[in-house]
């Protein structure tokens, strides 16, 4: 099974979304302005804003396993992620809901170990949990799971989609990439909730998209232009922000770096947002015909295409 | 484990919800006034309006078994048990989101019967699916989940709250009670979203309180005044709207009939609302002292206590 075409099947079949919903399935976020709602933002900005929402879940032998991870940990990684998606679409969090599966024999201070770690993270960035539910499995050994919605508000600029690349954009990443599993990293990342609004009000419409890396920067760079295979991303390895002994294949393939990925017209960028590295990476150009690649990275002299280096979850 | 008394206590510590947090944890669905934003409902009514929001979960071997209900039945399910609590706080749905945990060996005909039977529920109640994910088990026999938020808007009225009982009102209920589960109206209830809206409308502020039977009238009906125990809900068994063949310990025990019960202040009543019936089944009273009981039944002149009947999941 391959989620992301699945989920464009099941969609798909979704025909005559009502004029309410702006930006549908498929994007980091969904977006809606239903009728008779009107939204100015923190900044008294009307005209862009609506309301975001998504939800992600993380499943027990799928995205992490008890052994490896803290309760708390597991709880805060289930938010933060959902909190990476508000970032990638430059919105603002607002309020969360958790749901959990436990395992039969969980006491109640371990769940709430695991509601603390998630309770904290929404807490720090401004989306309480204001809803939930708690079940139980009743067979041991059955998997824990925990989902999270957030629910955001786009800014006066509106939300930035992950599909708005434009051949000759610059390709700019946030922060470092690769090793984030085996140093801990996808346990204590910041979700770059304050860069992505900053990032949109410094850049304004030359920020044409925008994606946080979960799966990995080959796979996630080949979604933002998955729908227009007259585009191709060329990342040059050697200006590729990896962190200590990682080298260009990892940062590339080993996802879960949370940082944000985006496509800007050309012209000057700042090389930090807050206290984060800001790094053009490569550029949008466009696609040579009869060229399958939609992501590659000049290594070397050599280019590699590197759609398939990643994760996807579910397959 | 005590799903409420373990979510009350992971309530307890968010302290200081934001004054955005209109309707907090606890109730049928939060609801919230983001800073800026302003709500005209479908009438063009200011005022009451918001943002309700809910989360809810069903897990194979909890709430399904994959014997007793198709694929198709169960994603229904799942996005109408959400649809219900929308109902409960006379709310108009205008979203929702789906993620489901799928067994190993699923294939995507399967997953589409799934999704195909939430999308149909979600469409048919005016709440597109607008985003989702989709993860799989990496072993055989863990349990399929389905989680489903719903984005509502409360009218002008505003959201009807569980808890405004007061001493004297009257207890109403939609429909009729009991046998939910060997009938299998658990898997093909409606979701008494009309009714909801138009009760609101029609008895205004003289709806006190309102949730929707999900656990069981006993359980359920404690719940709605679980937070005074000055206050005391007296049903009469004879005047329950039971189903064909259930008595009336079956029908305040045995959940999953997703009717709305309601408090409402003493005058005329509608005995329809759409064509659904309407009865009044009790009334409230000051608790006697001492008296432990939240919920009573009077039948053949003896009362019984029912705070306990009914069904607590997590637990």
């Amino acid at each position: 099974m391959h989620e992301q075409a699945l989920l464009k099947r099941i969609f798909d079949r979704s025909k005559g979304m009502s004029a309410e919903v702006v930006i549908g399935p498929g994007d980091d976020m969904a977006m809606l302005r239903p009728e008779g709602w009107s939204f100015n933002d923190q900044e008294g900005r009307p005209g862009g804003g609506g309301v975001l929402l998504a939800v992600d879940q993380v499943v027990e032998g799928v995205h992490f396993s008890r052994e490896a991870a803290s309760l708390q940990e597991i709880g805060r990684k289930a938010v933060a992620r959902c909190l990476s998606d508000v970032a990638a679409m430059a919105g603002r969090p607002k309020a969360s809901l958790a749901t959990v599966v436990l395992p039969p024999g969980m006491g109640d201070d371990e769940a709430m170990e695991l509601f603390e770690g998630m309770r904290v993270a929404a807490d720090t960035f401004h989306a309480p949990i204001i809803g939930g539910d708690i079940a139980a499995h009743h067979s041991d050994g059955h998997p824990m799971s925990c989902t999270v919605t957030v629910m955001a508000e786009a800014t006066g600029r509106g939300a930035v989609s992950r599909f708005g690349a434009q051949i000759g954009d610059l390709v700019c990443v946030t922060g470092a990439l690769g090793g984030s599993l085996p140093s801990g990293r996808h346990l204590d990342f910041q979700p770059r909730i304050g860069e992505g609004i900053l990032l949109h009000a410094i850049l304004s419409d030359r920020l044409h998209a925008m994606i946080d890396l979960s799966d990995g920067l080959g796979i996630d760079a080949g979604r933002m232009i998955a729908s227009d295979d007259s585009m191709q991303i060329v990342i040059d390895a050697n200006r590729l922000p990896c962190h200590d002994e990682i080298d260009w294949r990892a940062a590339v393939s080993d996802g879960e770096d949370y940082e944000l990925l985006c496509m800007v017209s050309p012209g000057e960028l700042p090389d930090r947002i807050l206290d984060c590295p800001l790094t053009v990476i490569g550029t949008v150009r466009q696609r040579p015909a009869g060229d399958a690649s939609a992501v590659l990275v000049e290594s070397g002299g050599v280019e590699h295409g590197v759609d398939g280096l990643g994760w996807e979850h579910g397959s």
